[in-house]
Formats: structure tokens, sequence, C-alpha cells
């Protein structure tokens, strides 16, 4: 059975008219609809020779045993966020499954073949993205997880229970990760830069280190018609400032950082702002270069406030190394790349994926980007023209062939 | 029984003793801890050969009966908001208690004097201030009233009923001001100005005109991790460039210009923010002036807007002239504070007042300041020094016997 581009996006359109609805994709992890859809796949997985199992942390395996033990894993999520896209996360499940298939055709091969289902990446109902990515990496904590509650109030660990994981042993799907060689995953962009440059495809040169801080502006409640403007100690103009200098601070370092939220209080219309509350999010590839970007941000955070006689104080939220992936892989994915669309461009993730839990864990781990339409994602618009997509199956390919033989040359 | 301004203290703290608690004043309009306020007043008044009743809107006004039919006001309110302090209103209405004293006491002035408390100044329960004074006005609209309701759900007819009050006929509160030749009210500033000025008291040209809208920045929702920096289309970019652009275009103008509010949508840290939504609030004594502020301020919108590439949309919620007093007045006032203080300071006042309706009635009217610490009010740190409130009293007295020759010379 020679590879199927086609049957990739006719598949993904099965999957749409299966588990979507006219608000978009609601594939939802720990949700009915997910459920079918993961059932649908297994249907898919059964007509081949492959065996497959749940592990402890709801990721379904699908493995094709080759001559050696060494194994090659192409990885993504069927999981949506509500009224999301019909490409991110499936996408990258039924390409790999698609390549499953051309290798299975041709007989046992050298080493050993995975396909996985991450249970959980989109974090969509706990707000904890890579739930059993980061269970196999072992980035990932039972005590913390176990404080998470639906909006309803529902418990994590009751909620997880329902769909045969018990919270306290998921770090055993570690275990599934022996023996990988390699980790190769497909995704959409959810960007912009390869529909800017006219590229169908990309290679991933990791996931950016995020910085992520609660900013807070102290100044003081003081009457709109009363107090002149010299008098002021207006939080939200310290704020303001920092709004906009975090962009220069972006450009210079060659990173992004959004201030993607700001509340006031007591936000009226009658009172100069006495607290600005703002969220900054810095984005880098270079652990130092991100460093110095909060510092950065930091620094004048501390003259924004003395202009506006406010105090600010900073509290971490959350924060993550940049990943870089493996140089070999990299090049593999180039080549790749260049022999299915004839050019290439390489850029960072912005977004994290599965794939950085997998190359935390010390896996080979390679990323292709296919482009998205207006770089818009998690929402029902999201796109990627029909052609890009075969383009993207049969790369994937390409990539999985050089990376068996690059595992069995040892 | 002359002047005894320190009366007028002593009274402020036993009333405070009264209504107020460890968070401050509590004499909210339309609840038990106001009547008792008003009841304690009616007391005071009482012992005064004065006609005490309230009108259609739920003011109380003191009439002592002169040998003229010619009318001057003093004025003030005893509500407060919730956790006020010790002197926002009830001053100016003790204080004109003393000055009706000391006329009653000098036998049948050769003009009516009538003291008035109006009802809900504040507007703390129904957001909705000058309830009383605007119905004397006619700028009151009972249909409008008439949707409002508590935080609870009572509806605003319901609850005025039980003080007496038919929303209905209201503005038959009119017929009060009929033969007001002259009105005067004393208030705390509730700025800085006078403090900076080393000034107890100052005379205030007038109530600044307001021009309040709410502003909508309209961007796009894009991945904070995968969109590159010249590509967002950042709704709270342009709006943090207006935060800093109102402070030049107040200070040129002479006039304030406040952004009270800013909210962000969605509001989280993996997303640039699509649609930022800001309330400006605009003040200036010129009416040109004002108008010249409010177009400035929309066209630095629009340049913003087309700057970031989103939209930008102004909604008008709320507008009031600029209410200058009446000039002899003003000469009056400023006469009267050089006698009692020495040094005297032109000001507008920001903040509305009662006064403000009663000078849009067509009565002469004017105001007079007194030095607020800090310039903070609306909290129990709300305070003034006790030799200020007596120069206050006092300066109010021979604005009041200035006021009296001046109406009873025709």
């Amino acid at each position: 059975m020679p590879l199927n581009p086609q049957r990739t996006v006719d598949e993904l359109k099965e999957l749409r008219a299966l588990t979507g609805d006219e608000n978009g994709a609601q594939r939802v992890a720990w949700t009915e609809v997910w459920t079918r859809a993961r059932a649908w796949l297994r249907g898919k997985l059964d007509e081949l020779p492959v065996e497959v199992h749940n592990d402890a942390a709801g990721n379904t395996w699908a493995t094709l045993p080759g001559a050696s033990e060494k194994v090659l894993i192409i990885g993504g999520h069927m999981d949506s966020v509500p009224n999301g896209g019909w490409l991110d996360g499936c996408l990258n499940v039924l390409a790999g499954l698609e390549v499953l298939r051309r290798i299975a055709a041709e007989g046992t091969p050298p080493i050993t073949i995975r396909l996985v289902d991450w249970a959980d990446e989109e974090g969509a109902t706990f707000g904890r993205s890579l739930f059993g990515s980061s269970a196999a990496s072992g980035y990932f904590d039972p005590v913390e997880l176990a404080r998470l509650r639906t909006r309803d109030g529902e418990p994590l660990p009751e909620v997880v229970a329902a769909y045969g994981v018990d919270l306290t042993t998921a770090r055993e799907a570690g275990a599934e990760l022996r023996n990988a060689a390699a980790y190769l995953e497909l995704h959409i962009e959810q960007g912009p830069v390869l529909e800017d440059l006219g590229l169908p495809l990309g290679v991933v040169k990791g996931t950016y280190g995020v910085e992520r801080y609660r900013i807070r502006f102290m100044g003081q409640a003081a009457h709109s018609g009363s107090t002149p403007m010299h008098k002021r100690r207006d939080a939200l103009a310290a704020a303001a400032k920092l709004a906009l200098e975090i962009r220069p601070i972006a450009v210079r370092n060659g990173g992004v950082c959004t201030m993607g939220s700001v509340n006031t209080r007591p936000g009226i219309p009658t009172s100069v702002v006495a607290e600005c509350e703002a969220l900054l999010d810095q984005r880098h590839m270079d652990a130092a270069v991100l460093a110095r970007m909060l510092a950065e941000a930091q620094e004048a955070s501390r003259r924004f406030a003395e202009e506006e006689k406010v105090e600010v104080a900073w509290e971490k939220l959350w924060t993550i190394e940049p990943i870089p992936f493996h140089p070999e892989l990299i090049a593999f994915c180039d080549d790749a790349i260049r022999e299915t669309a004839g050019a290439v461009h390489h850029l960072p993730s912005g977004p994290l994926h599965d794939a950085a839990e997998v190359a935390r864990a010390g896996v080979p781990t390679i990323m292709l980007f296919v482009q998205s339409l207006r770089g818009i994602s998690h929402n029902k618009i999201e796109d990627t023209e029909e052609e890009h997509l075969r383009l993207a199956v049969v790369a994937l390919d390409r990539l999985a062939s050089k990376a068996l033989a690059w595992i069995a040359a040892g």
C-alpha cells in the first residue's frame, strides 16, 4: 500500500463530520466527543498489524514491531480546544497513521515504529497543557495537578479516573519512551510566517522558552475632576508605558513579548487608576536572550514606576526553558522538505507542543510545520490548503524514512 | 446669639459619633442611618424659629421668613457614600445651620433665608448623583430613573416611596426654587489644590463640563508565541498610546483627562489583545476648550488605531456642559474669603455638586471650597484642619451677609 496523502485529507474531513459542529471542533479531552474521536482512530488502527494500548497517563500507543527494539515515534493529539479547528493535533496523528500504513505494507521494518496519540495536549478543561506527554517526560507533579478542578468544581483526579487514569501512577507512562531513538511531529504552524513567505512547509528549530509574569502597578485613587494632572499617581500610565516598551524589547532581541491582559481598579471613570495589573508573556529561542528580555522589561517597569510615582511588583506565573530540537533530525527534516516542496524555512515554535516534552525527556526530536492560512488556530476558521496538507504528509513520510535509516544504522 | 464656628466643628463630631463606624461615615441616602442623621438635624432646627418640611423629592427645607419674599438659600447634603468621610456634604448643612442661627438671633431678616438638605447627592445606591437637586432643577427623567435598581434588585421607585417620595411627582420640588435670588454652598475641595497653595479657602468659579465616553479598540486575537511582532493588530497598544496622549491634551488645554478603566479581551497571556475597551472622562470649565479636548482625543485615537491597524469606536456615556457661577457672587465670595483668611484662590470644581443643578435652574449661585488634607475624599481618612473648618464657617457667614444685602438692595 503506497502512501496516499489524499486519504489523510479525506480522513480529516471524516473526523470533522464525526466530532465537529457549527462552532468548530469539539474533541475536548475527557469528554464523550473525544472518546468518539479516539474510538474512530482505533478502528483505523485495527486494520493494521499493530498492537494498541493506553498507557498510565491515557496516551494511546500503536506499535508496529520491527527487527530491532529501537523505536521511531510519530506523535500528535486527537484532543482540541472547544470550538477549535479541524487540523490542530489530529493532522499529526492522521498523517502519522498514513506513514505507519505505508511502512507496514512494506513488511517488518528494520526498527520498531510507534504512533502515539497524547492525552489532553490542550489543557482546555483544567488549564494545564501537555498532560499526557509531561507524564511521560516526568515534568508532571501529581500533587499540584490533584488541586485542579473543572469550572463546575469537579476535581481532576476524579475526571481522569473515569478514563482509566490514576493520577498517582500516571508518570509510569515514562516507560513508553524506553528505546525511543527519535520522535517526529507534524503540526500546523498556527502563525503567519510560512504564509508570508509563500512556503508550504518549514523546519521547527525548537520551542521558545517562556517567562510569564503578573505585574502590579500601585498608585493612588484620586477624583478625576478635582485632581490636577501633575498631582496624579496613575497606575495605568505606568502600565501603558510598559505595554508599548515591550515591543522594542522584543524586536531588538528577536523574540516576542505580549501584554495579554490589563485590569484596572477601582476601574471607574471618576477615579484615577489606583492599581493596574498586567500579564506579560515573553518568549525566545535563546535562554540568555530571554533572560535579557525579562531584565529589560523589569528595568523599564521600575523606570516607569518612578516616573509615575507608583510602586511596581513582579510575580512569576510560569516559566519554561527554550527546547532546541535535534541537529541531525533538523538536517533530515530540511532535506525532506526540500525534496517535497523545493524550498524550506527554519523557524522556532512559539506555542508549546508535546514534542517539547519528549525532547526534555532526552529523545532526539524534530517537528515540521505546515502553513496555516491567516495564521489563525484554536478557531473554527483554522485552515490549510489541501495541497499543502498532502505535501505535509509526503514530507513527514520522507522524514520518517530518513530517521528510520539513521536509527537502523546506529 | 453670635456666630459660633466651633459649634459647627463640635456638631460634625457629634454627627460622626451618631452615624459613623470604624470604616467611616455611613449616611447613605435611603437608609436607616441617613434617617437618623436627618432626625438629628431636625432636632437642631426645631430650636430655631423656622418652618421645616420635606418637598416632593425628599429634600428638607428650613425657612426663616423675612420681610421680603425674596429668598437666599444655603444648601448641602446629609447623605454620604458608604465608608465615607466626616465632612463631605454635612459640613455645608451644619455651617449653613450656624449661619441661620446667627441671622435668626438678629430678628426678622430683610429677606427670607432657607437652608436645604438635598436628598441623595451621592447616588451611592442607584449610581445616579444629585437626585434631589436635579428634581428641583428639572434635569430629571422619571422614566429613566424608574429603571434603576439597588444591587439587590430593588427598584428605585419602591425604595424612595418608603421615604415619602413619589418618583412621578418628584419634579414638583422645583416649586421650592420660586423667588430664589441666590444659592450658597460651602464644600470641602476633595482635591489637592488649596493644600498645595497653603490656602484654607477658595472661590469656586463653576463646575467643569464633562465628556465621558467608552472607547473600543478592535484588533485581532493571535497566539502570543507564534505571531511575530510586526504581524500583530494589538488593540491594547492603541489604547496604551491614548492613555498616555490624553495627558498632554489635558495639560495644554488646562483641563483634566482620565482613563479610569481598561478592559482586555480575551485577556489571557497566550493571546494578543483582540479588543480593548477604555473609559475616558474629560473635564474643562470652558465648553469650547472641552470640545477641542474631545476632538483632540478622538483624532489621536484614530491616528493610533491606524498605526496599530485596529478599528476604533467611540460611544458617549454622559455629558454635561460647564456651569459657571454668578459673577457678582464670585466677587462677594472673593471679598468674604479675603476678609476671613487674607488670601484667596479661584478654582473650578472638578466634581459636580448640588450647586450645579441650582445654577442650571437659573438661580445665581456660588460655592466656596475649604482645603482638604491630602486632597482625599469619599474615604474615612477624608479630613480638614479644624482651624480651616472654623474659617470656612466665618467666610460662609460673611458671604451670606453680602448676598443678603445685595438681594435686599434688589
